[in-house]
């Protein structure tokens, strides 16, 4: 068995592959519609690729740097030879992803319109196919990754002729260090993106709609191309590149924590199994992500009912079904040998569940359907003040539920997979920290499909644009706004997963970095004249103690408790780095949407007949206002995130850095949930009184509504999923540097 | 020596109510001015005393629960018999400092208008002189209590007679109990006082302002006595409140650790002094701040800038004098005996030059003098939308230089204790946590002063209420906004002590509750048949055992790391408490304010010939409304605050609470700086245009800087003041709990 399951792994990442090559190729099939239609769509492409182009150059420097940073310190031996190459690699599949995502959407998004003009079912259809393509290749990309590298390091004597070892602790800790290039680029893509997106549509939104009265996507509006091309580049591109560093982070993470859980196994060939294991049930996910992605399909002429109906049909089927899987994979890989591959099992369903009951708790507080987000709605009788006052209270209430929700799965993930030990010893750790990254791979495992409905909502938003902009029946519009609604609901769920994993996932890198500090240790001890690495100034320890010690020994030698002060100092530095990353985040959308509106206004005051729809906008402008902007802006946030981990690390030492991640943790994942959820229900409550309710369109109260969404935009769209991958990137940061923070550091 | 240090202190608590009566005198003998001014501030004084008889009311009832729940416990050995009692006398105090400083401005403001009419300057001295009643009576009283009970405790047969010993550390644990009483009805002054004054005040601008231009504190607006009753129970009687918490909970919690740093000192008396060492500091820092209170005098006629002079003399000369009391101080108590005495006293000058740090930049991010907040009131160009996101970005990142600092004040504070000892021993952390609780002490100990400084803002601006309402000279009003614009800029610093000293005093506290598990442990063991207190499923101790552990041994016992997932999840949920703490309270204020908004345009459309001035709105029942609002509101989050640290210790237990606290303290700490400082630069932004730019007032940019300063309120005035109190209230709680947590626990 063994290694020839990496080989199944293989197979399946080049089976989503071609899967999505196929549904991208039936999609292009499609006819893309009336001249103006594919005029505006290749205006919209042609500015996404330029933005993308513009942003890979900015990024590919900052990986150089780093790459070279990396390679400099494997001479100094404060890391393995590797490291430099993998982070390389890392990085290009995230981007690349993001890449074939955002091409396949702009090529879709007409082909949307064009076919919603035949009926809503066949809009669906172009349209989730082509999300799908997006599903496919980041699972089929983040597996080939993680399959082929792992087949490198365990086949090849790579390893040891770059001085390391070849274990699986090595080996999976090593892998660790591509999860950062993915974490770099997904954190550009989100940041850049999210920047991008807002500037653009604030801007548009502020003067277009809010001074000029005009509707959203009307083709007079200078900003309108590059709304659209920043819905690309934004919930596309940057989504691609996020959930592809989640995925492949919480597979990477999960494996690093099965082979430390069972380095002393006695049972020969478990530690393997345990790394295969999680890898093996995201090659599962993906054929269960196909099954579930052809079971969207209605009879023609379906209501949103039967089409709510088909896509819950498709998620559900494959995440009832991984449950399943789950026990079965752990009873082939573990069962003859051990009772445990039940307790494990059983963290999956742990996870599976409270990424329902987050997105449910999502969908509460963010659909119009239900009380919080009407009342925010009705608010807005009183003015745009009191829309944003209580779209926060509701966006900092709804943290409850979610933290809750992860905080017994966490502790249940971590019972069920040590088979309910409460006792805290090494080995129930372990294995507990080991269930609670199986938990965040069950969670992810169906990405495949669980991405494709979440990555159709912008493409349906897109066509509906270009619906507009080409003067196609107001109907097309109604089909895709209801598409992209559709999406929004089945997206909640997506969206719980996806939080809910993050967390799980930075709590199994905390783990990592110990593990990392560990190898780090031994090669320091290795390379001493004494045969001695320094812990502390108290603690010196030979290969022997190292290799021996265990997560709770080196908690107690670094004295990392909540009586130090160090490690305090560290929490409040790590709250404090989610509240400055989206400070940093919501000044640049409102510098650069500033920009932007100064453009549109220049634009409607000089350009003659442009409000009579007489002559055209200069809408490449505006499109390179976006992109400078956003290229401008990412910058300084990112590569923040990038260097207080390695200063906290050089000043504070390991429990400083230990304390930083929690900090970061905490604060960014309730912060998250915030913004996402105070966004959210900000955009529907301006829908609601869209519908209608409260004065309907066009009144004061809807103007307080326009107010909340476009403070919401840059909450929900550019600093809310950024902190996602604040929180991992700084984990990731920290485990590559553990080998400088360990020789070198003030306290 | 020893015990008759503590007569000095009562001396001093005598002496400074004995100053606060006199000022209040020498307040009452002023000329209350004309019979309508009297009219208008018996109203207001009226709306007051009824609303803080209501909240005094029902704060009573909790009060009596909590005391009969802690009597109760005392039965069943999980506490010992003072605690119900000492809980109420905390409480007692800490609402009669609400209730007189109350007292004193309802009388000062009229006074203070009628000052105004002859010069500046004598408007100064009558508000300057009645805030520092209200700060000579929040030290005074605090001191009193502290003193009195620690000569009952120590001098009488007390804890014996309920069978607890009576050696110093339990002495001082036991009386950080009473501070859980003043933690207690501050929480519910801030909250309760918090929402009264926005509901109040948000809803007078939304419908006065915004919607029939009338200008601020018209008496055409129903709402504008309830408005300046809010200031009235918000800014000074919560704040009172709030204060003496701060101050009392950080000299009792340094007594605490000076109990337990020297319990096994070598050096005889020494740990009595150690004890004695906060309570003294701060007596001593009573007489300086009576020195402060007397250099705040300027010439007849001085300008602006000769006041702020005279206000900056006053408190600075106060600052650096403590500074230099304290080298006396220790230098005499610890002297002869050991070379710690200056190590201490440098801890001191850390924790004030981290004070006058967080003010200084305090006042760079909220004051309309310098970029950031200028560049909030620039974005009002865009409308309201771009000047919430500008001012939510500027909150954010202007935590940095606050937790940098305080972080950096933390580690100095901790190596100048301990002799910059690194090494993390137990000798060394107990005498680093001593150094960081001098250090608030330090920053609070002048508190008699800076907080006259602060206080007399409020009265200012009630000064100017009357002064519009009376019809008075409208240069009157000009100089009762200068005074409070003067006392902006003055109380930056002392908010910035107030911020610093908060996260250090919580930090003491955290120290204190494992001293208080060690208590109960003994306690526990004690009273066992085998003489074993179990401590973890796999430890037990013995009394002596228990007695010798350091807080080290029971980090390592409790398996209080950073690896334990019940750790992680306490640290989530204290993470959590803060964002939905906010949320229920920036909902109460909504929901508050919303009833206001209604019955004022009830009473602008049914009431004839009010906005004519023709006919008198019906103020009463606006007060009255405010009244029910908050206290309705105020009950669920207060005892949220309360219920949560003691259901996560039945549940987590041990490590769960700490972990808790922490997340509560740093992501509290945190989200308190971006709150007050969001809600500052709004407030003054909205003034920056009102001074004429971007239009100035009336102007379209000006009504964006509204709906900010509309949103700030409940940021600078409900929320983020309440903030510190959680973080405090939450530990007090759970070390009041502690017996509980440590024999009942499910985890």
């Amino acid at each position: 068995m063994t290694l020839s399951v990496v080989y199944w792994v293989l197979a399946a990442s080049i089976l989503a592959l071609a899967f999505a090559f196929f549904f991208y190729k039936s999609m292009m099939k499609e006819d893309e519609g009336t001249d103006l239609m594919k005029k505006i769509a290749a205006h919209v492409r042609k500015g996404a690729m330029a933005y993308l182009k513009q942003q890979y150059k900015v990024v590919i420097i900052v990986f150089i740097v780093l790459a070279i940073v990396f390679f400099v310190m494997s001479l100094f031996h404060l890391q393995n030879g590797i490291v430099w190459f993998a982070f390389l690699t890392g990085g290009f599949f995230s981007g690349l992803a993001g890449f074939f995502g955002m091409k396949t959407a702009t090529y879709a998004s007409a082909r949307t319109a064009n076919a919603a003009r035949r009926s809503l079912n066949s809009g669906l259809k172009v349209a989730f196919r082509s999300g799908a393509v997006m599903g496919l290749v980041v699972v089929g990309l983040a597996l080939l990754d993680v399959s082929v590298w792992f087949l490198v390091l365990k086949g090849t004597k790579l390893l040891e002729m770059v001085g390391a070892e070849a274990d699986l602790v090595t080996i999976t800790t090593t892998m660790l260090t591509f999860g950062m290039g993915a974490s770099t680029q997904a954190l550009f893509a989100r940041v850049g993106g999210g920047i991008y997106t807002k500037a653009a549509d604030v801007g548009a939104d502020l003067v277009g709609k809010t001074e000029f009265n005009i509707p959203e996507d009307d083709p007079r509006n200078p900003a309108t191309i590059a709304d659209n091309v920043g819905d690309n580049v934004g919930d596309v591109a940057g989504m691609g590149a996020d959930l592809y560093e989640s995925y492949a982070g919480s597979i990477l993470a999960t494996m690093a924590l099965g082979a430390s859980a069972f380095a002393t196994s006695a049972v020969e060939g478990l530690q393997m199994k345990a790394v295969l294991a999680p890898m093996f049930i995201a090659a599962v996910g993906v054929l269960l992500s196909l099954i579930g992605i052809f079971l969207v399909r209605t009879k023609e002429n379906a209501g949103m009912k039967e089409l709510l109906g088909a896509l819950s049909r498709g998620t559900n089927t494959a995440a009832v079904l991984i449950a399943a899987a789950t026990f079965g994979i752990f009873a082939w890989l573990f069962g003859t040998e051990t009772s445990q591959w039940w307790h494990v099992s059983l963290s999956v369903v742990v996870g599976l569940l409270a990424g329902v009951i987050i997105g449910k708790a999502t969908e509460y507080y963010t659909s119009q359907s239900y009380k919080p987000t009407q009342k925010v709605a009705e608010s807005s009788k009183t003015g745009p003040a009191t829309v944003i006052i209580s779209g926060l209270g509701l966006g900092m209430l709804s943290t409850a539920i979610p933290v809750v929700t992860v905080g017994v799965a966490i502790v249940l993930a971590y019972l069920c997979a040590n088979g309910f030990h409460i006792q805290f010893t090494a080995t129930n750790l372990s294995m507990g920290l080991y269930g609670i990254g199986i938990a965040a791979v069950g969670m992810l495992s169906t990405l495949g499909i669980t991405l494709a409905t979440d990555a159709y909502g912008p493409i349906a938003d897109n066509a509906g644009g270009n619906a507009e902009m080409s003067g196609l029946d107001p109907e097309v519009r109604k089909r895709t706004d209801a598409l992209d609604a559709l999406g929004n609901t089945t997206a909640a769920t997506g969206k719980g997963f996806a939080i809910g994993s993050a967390a799980l996932t930075a709590l199994a890198l905390l783990a990592s970095y110990v593990e990392e500090i560990k190898i780090a240790l031994v090669r320091v001890a290795g390379a001493a004249t004494d045969g001695l690495a320094k812990v502390t100034d108290e603690v010196s320890w030979t290969v022997e103690q190292v290799r021996n010690a265990s997560l709770i020994d080196f908690m107690d030698a670094y004295n990392v408790n909540l009586m130090n002060p160090v490690v305090l100092v560290g929490v409040f530095i790590g709250a404090m780095m989610a509240f400055v990353f989206c400070g940093m985040t919501m000044n640049a959308v409102g510098r650069a949407a500033q920009k932007m509106v100064e453009e549109v206004r220049r634009q409607f005051s000089t350009i003659k007949g442009i409000l009579e729809g007489k002559a055209e906008p200069d809408y490449e402008r505006c499109v390179a206002i976006s992109t400078k902007g956003a290229q401008h802006e990412m910058l300084v946030p990112s590569i923040l995130a990038i260097i207080v981990p390695i200063l906290t690390g050089v000043i504070l030492g390991v429990p400083g850095v230990m304390g930083l991640l929690i900090g970061g943790l905490a604060t960014g994942f309730v912060m998250a949930v915030f913004m996402a959820n105070s966004g959210g229900a900000w955009d529907n409550a301006k829908k609601y009184v869209e519908e209608g309710n409260f004065g309907g369109k066009g009144s004061d109260n809807h103007k307080a509504t326009v107010v909340g969404d476009t403070v919401g935009d840059p909450f929900k769209d550019t600093s809310g999923p950024s902190l996602n991958i604040l929180i991992k990137l700084m984990s990731m940061v920290s485990i590559v540097m553990a080998g400088l923070t360990i020789t070198c550091h003030l306290l």
